[in-house]
């Protein structure tokens, strides 16, 4: 590799040969109902801009207290964050985040020509005191709890008062929620109120990240109807068949979410165990499917791990924090063993193990 | 309808009373071939940023002089055109386009904070002498022929001549061509150039609207490049399914295609000549499938005509001519009569025919 690496240097690369830590792509396969509806499909004419008026009134039962009118249908949880900040803020505006926070947020926020204020974290738990210092002129609050690429979950009492300051002060709190249902530690708390504007995708829980569907709902219906009308010229509905396939995947009974979660947890263990038996700094993650170790040189790691081992990694730089390395575990059991051996080994050969 | 109507009012409304001269949605469905890959469709993981590879060399295959290194497959014509504004220019930046305008570009052109400079035409055709006077200090000319929503098409010796000055003046010619597929006159002049990005979908020429399925391409592939590493960010992959559906209509037969250009010019003259008939200023279409004739008090008659006889028509002032009404023809033949009927019932009422 010539280029400076990025992450769309690996977006989509798979391969038998490749063993890969690297996307955040569950390998467990969607609910089986989401590909039934393929057969007899025969639509092919645009939809409602704001999404498929079933699919919304489906996710309105899901998070009660909502209508499908308080709903847009969008090309993942990536572009709903995008019509957030273009429909939002004006150029100049602040956007919050913590660190180390998803590797799109600051690109976006900065494309927008917004600026991105960093607030910093003790082992990925927000420090309040750095909050209240900084929140005062931000526009938007952003939070991803869980948090990619940390698998940290933000404490309920920390959440709370995130949203008690922000309503006071007139911000608009915006929700990354796409690991909501992968939580191993207790029950998810969903950020709430009339200032919060909340951001999910069907990626994660279902596993249909390829099909790109996700969604943003508010109570506040002035931005709903602003991004509505941003989307009508940026991008139109999204995919009628993609829609029709997360539609039926919410159908699919909760038991098979359950199950995707045991297994996630398995592997959390399992990889967690290895890298920190192997001696490194890493934290144990509550939530989401990455692990975020320290790793001595990370981007020869990154590097030479790919063109060594074909072993796929992403550097801790994009998320915000240049020592460490990310590592998906949205792979089979087997794989991670054979790719955390390859990490040993080169660790060994490196001479960073005792 | 309490308020200002919009595009987004009349998009994906459907029904079986409702009359449609609105959205330019193909009735006419994709090639049967598009639907026959769904039966055993199991993918389900993020795609290339840039597209599947096979759909890209496909399109590098119609279009010859290009790879698929050229190519970004993306959320519809509409995401190409949002993504090429985003990473070629800065605020403040000019966009050229030719009156009457489809109606996203200007809203699309002030979202991303630049400006747009019109230029004159004479029965939709550019007038170069005020293009040659406009055209010095702007970054981008943005070129649809055929017009959405005119019909018209450029002249050739005019296509040619923005091609020349455009080189010349170091300004990026952006070539919207998403109907080329769909000229009754003459074959399809397609810009060209080391300067020429160009922007084409499967929703006109394959009905595939709903799906969103577009593309982008360009000899300079810094451009391509910069487009990609937004993509990244602002919606990651076009859907994996509805890129495999767009490379199943491309193997459809081209006869496919021409015969569907044999019906959509049978309605031109249906509605071309009806409406001519009734004494309207209305220019003949060349293209695409719109007519654009002069209509007394057309916001009146826009929302009059949803509310007494469902029929949708767009109003002229979203494409910069508040004195025209646009009428798409797609739509049957039996539904073009039954609409013009109640068109002409109306105007008469309202004393505008003779």
């Amino acid at each position: 590799m010539e280029r400076k690496i990025t992450p769309s240097t690996f977006i989509g690369v798979e391969g038998e040969d490749i063993i890969s830590f690297g996307s955040g792509q569950p390998d467990l396969p969607p609910p089986e109902q989401a590909f039934s509806c393929l057969k007899n499909y025969r639509n092919f004419k645009y939809g409602l801009i704001s999404g498929q008026e079933k699919l919304r009134e489906a996710l309105a039962k899901e998070n009660p207290g909502f209508t499908k009118e308080n709903f847009i249908i969008t090309n993942g949880a990536s572009e709903a964050l995008d019509l957030v900040f273009r429909t939002v803020c004006k150029p100049g505006d602040k956007i919050m985040i913590h660190k180390p926070y998803y590797y799109s947020y600051k690109p976006l926020i900065e494309k927008n020509h917004l600026i991105p204020i960093i607030v910093n974290t003790d082992k990925g738990k927000i420090i309040l005191q750095d909050f209240e210092q900084k929140v005062k002129d931000v526009k938007i609050v952003l939070i991803n709890s869980p948090s990619n690429p940390s698998g940290v979950i933000q404490d309920i009492d920390t959440l709370k008062k995130i949203e008690e300051i922000t309503k006071q002060l007139d911000i608009i709190l915006l929700s990354d929620e796409v690991y909501k249902d992968l939580i191993y530690e207790r029950e998810n708390y969903s950020l709430s109120g009339p200032h919060v504007v909340t951001v999910n995708s069907f990626s994660k829980t279902f596993a249909m990240c390829g099909f790109r569907v996700g969604y943003v709902f508010s109570n506040d219906l002035s931005i709903i109807e602003k991004i509505k009308q941003l989307k009508t010229h940026s991008s139109m509905n999204t995919s009628i068949i993609a829609q029709e396939m997360a539609y039926e995947a919410l159908q699919a009974p909760k038991s098979h979410i359950e199950q995707q979660t045991e297994i996630w947890k398995k592997r959390r263990d399992l990889i967690y165990n290895t890298l920190k038996e192997m001696g490194l700094d890493i934290w144990k993650p509550e939530g989401a499917f990455y692990v975020f170790p320290k790793i001595p040189n990370p981007e020869k790691f990154v590097k030479d791990m790919f063109e060594k081992y074909k072993v796929i990694t992403y550097l801790g730089e994009w998320f915000g924090d240049p020592e460490r390395v990310r590592f998906s575990y949205a792979l089979s059991e087997d794989k991670i063993k054979q790719g955390l051996e390859k990490v040993k080994q080169y660790l060994q050969e490196e001479g960073h193990l005792k």
